[in-house]
């Protein structure tokens, strides 16, 4: 039996903005940030639960209040309870009835919710001495439903088409496990693809994820339709034909800009287009699926929770789903999204970069490979090659794949001293 | 010319919850809440301008930090060139895009960008000597779209579509000025219909909500079918046949129990049903609408921004449009809203009660009459009996009416006594 003790909270910020580094054509100058959160108990094993939201510089001191305002929640509780059944847990902060006022179940207060959620997940992860993914993995199809809520779900997907899915799936759990092992993850790079970054060092930079082996790339575009044919233009030449290449444009179009836009790209051969619009907006990423099919819609990094997931994919308004580790209440949160998109046969290629959103959301990858939608086919992680230095496992990205943490956790702990570094100090 | 040279904050809570007042389906014990803003100047003329976001409790000190975060953007600024060009100013403040990330136009930073956006239109109505629906409604068309962004809305709503409504309602408007100062405008009233009343508490509001000349209560319902059914019988006992009762689950169903449950409740000749399921949920709020139709579907006043609204309204998803003071980016983008409702033809009748959303809200109610749709038909304002007192401009409401003010300002701003009285202190 043991109690937690302390929640510590941290602003730490990154000046990446010096660098273009994160560059596109929504967010000119990101400080790569976090809003980080350790949870401490008084139990001999000294393990702590380490979670965060990423956010792009201004602001995260709100982002760290409002994890800091769930304190009262945690302190003295006891750990077992809170970690013996996360289904519960989960749904006893997100329906607290007064802080849910302040969404409902979207922005600041419910991804500080998220990072107590993922941060109580690393700890559930450490004390098992499991990866996030091998331990979610390794949870019975009712152990896994019982994570999430099916509240205003039911319409596309119930407990009972959940429990179909992951029943499907239990048969080759092992032998997946033993493949993500032994090959690794697909992963694709968004490194070339900075608008920031001019013509020669977006061609140095996808030559080198060539011979590093991605077999996909992703460009920035949506600030000039000029500057995006060249530098698409230079991108294929310089990757040849075998090798995607998917567009990303930030939320940066109107509807009949985007279908115009994407027109003038589409002899380039593009692997996705990434939110075309507004992230809200399902009705327009639906006319825009429609308009520009084959040439499919991804979509889901600024996507505030699984019940906008929910309608994205009953109105096929997406063809890629992208998760994000920190936008969401955390690892239940996407578990259901998993699910709906195994339910709608619509593959999840993971957001990631950022501070640790590679870290985290590779574990959320293999549970859906392993246990949920069985496949790899059409799926890959993104990869940002930057600020991995900071973690306590870092991701293992060789030859254009992920490679597998075997080491306990989830991902989310950065390291003290790069913590200690660039936290700001308040007050 | 003048500088801003304070932005003060308040954490006021009002312990409602002891009284049951505000009870619903979702929210048991609500302590109505503002997390309140007042930005004074150095000007001689000793105006200031006052907003606030309404919450129901815990958090509100998240939301005032949001607020606070923002008093490097206004610390110093040139006021008349602020208030010159709101739209402007919205933009500068809702596309900054590291504060975007938090949200992005959604949740507790959306809404603090509402309350300081408010504040202006506070200073900006008191500097004019009017109060704030006679300050838009003497604005030329041209004046009233350059406020608003249409950013993600022209596959709906174009600056030229707008232009033509407010065009349209330019004729007849002092005649409609007239009429609102003569005879008020319609309000109906929620004081009845908390969870947490008993029947004869509830009959004895209802009847006296018609000697007061209400034409339609509300009654909150979704906890228990059997009583909602028995509520309802009373209350049309009580009220007799030429009364509207709308009903309001308040995000309680799923959408086959939301098309149930209305059934049962239907013989009682509903005026609409409010918010059935998630606020976010254009796809279930249309099925919904398809199965009840004739009933209508209301909802809003948890809808983040005017991109939801947007798509509701495409997808007749809704049939009455619920604004909110104080749940999206303010005045700009709430004129977004009637806009669109008013290029659907869908009635606006807001969302009031809570802390001084009454006093505010009806300032866009009247602007909508008298420049957008040029009309009451369908329409009425929210009424709950409550916390009025704090005010310096308190609503009047008599007849069943409201009777618009005529002192300036936006209504936002709360009796300094009041404000000092239920302010938490914090550290």
């Amino acid at each position: 039996m043991s109690t937690i003790i302390a929640i510590d909270t941290s602003d730490v910020r990154f000046p990446t903005s010096t660098m273009l580094d994160g560059s596109d054509a929504m967010n000119p100058d990101p400080d790569y940030s976090a809003a980080y959160v350790r949870i401490r108990t008084d139990s001999p094993d000294g393990l702590s639960g380490h979670g965060f939201v990423f956010t792009i510089g201004r602001g995260n001191d709100v982002q760290e209040a409002a994890i800091r305002a769930l304190e009262p929640y945690l302190l003295g509780r006891n750990v077992e309870d809170l970690l013996g059944s996360m289904g519960e847990t989960w749904r006893w902060l997100v329906y607290d009835s007064q802080l849910r006022w302040l969404g409902p179940e979207k922005g600041v207060m419910h991804m500080a919710i998220g990072a107590v959620i993922n941060a109580l997940w690393d700890l559930k992860a450490k004390r098992a001495g499991l990866p996030l993914w091998q331990l979610l993995s390794g949870m019975s199809p009712e152990e896994i439903v019982d994570l999430v809520d099916f509240r205003y779900l039911t319409d596309a997907l119930t407990r009972e088409d959940a429990l179909d899915i992951l029943r499907r799936a239990e048969a080759g759990r092992a032998e997946r496990q033993a493949e993500l092992l032994g090959t690794g993850y697909p992963a694709y790079t968004t490194t070339p693809g900075w608008l920031g970054y001019d013509d020669d060092k977006l061609v140095r930079l996808a030559r080198e994820a060539v011979a590093d082996g991605f077999q996909q790339i992703k460009l920035k575009v949506g600030a000039s339709l000029d500057d995006d044919v060249r530098r698409l233009a230079l991108a294929r030449e310089t990757v040849g034909p075998d090798i995607g290449i998917a567009v990303d444009a930030n939320q940066r179009w109107e509807v009949s800009e985007a279908i115009g836009w994407i027109s003038q790209l589409a002899a380039y051969d593009l692997a996705w287009v990434e939110e075309p619009t507004n992230p809200d907006d399902v009705v327009a990423h639906a006319a825009i699926s429609r308009a520009i099919s084959p040439i499919r819609v991804a979509t889901g990094e600024h996507m505030a929770n699984r019940v906008m997931f929910k309608q994205f994919l009953q109105s096929q308004a997406l063809q890629v789903a992208q998760i994000d580790a920190t936008r969401v209440a955390g690892v239940n949160e996407n578990i259901a999204i998993l699910l709906l998109a195994a339910r709608f046969g619509v593959p999840v290629c993971p957001h990631a970069g950022g501070v640790g959103l590679c870290e985290m959301v590779q574990h959320l990858s293999y549970f859906d490979f392993v246990a949920v939608s069985g496949s790899t086919e059409g799926r890959m992680i993104e990869f940002v090659d930057h600020l991995h230095e900071h973690f306590v496992t870092p991701v293992d990205v060789r030859a254009g794949r992920y490679w597998a943490p075997t080491v306990a956790g989830s991902g989310a702990e950065m390291l003290d001293a790069s913590r200690l570094e660039f936290a700001l100090s308040h007050g």
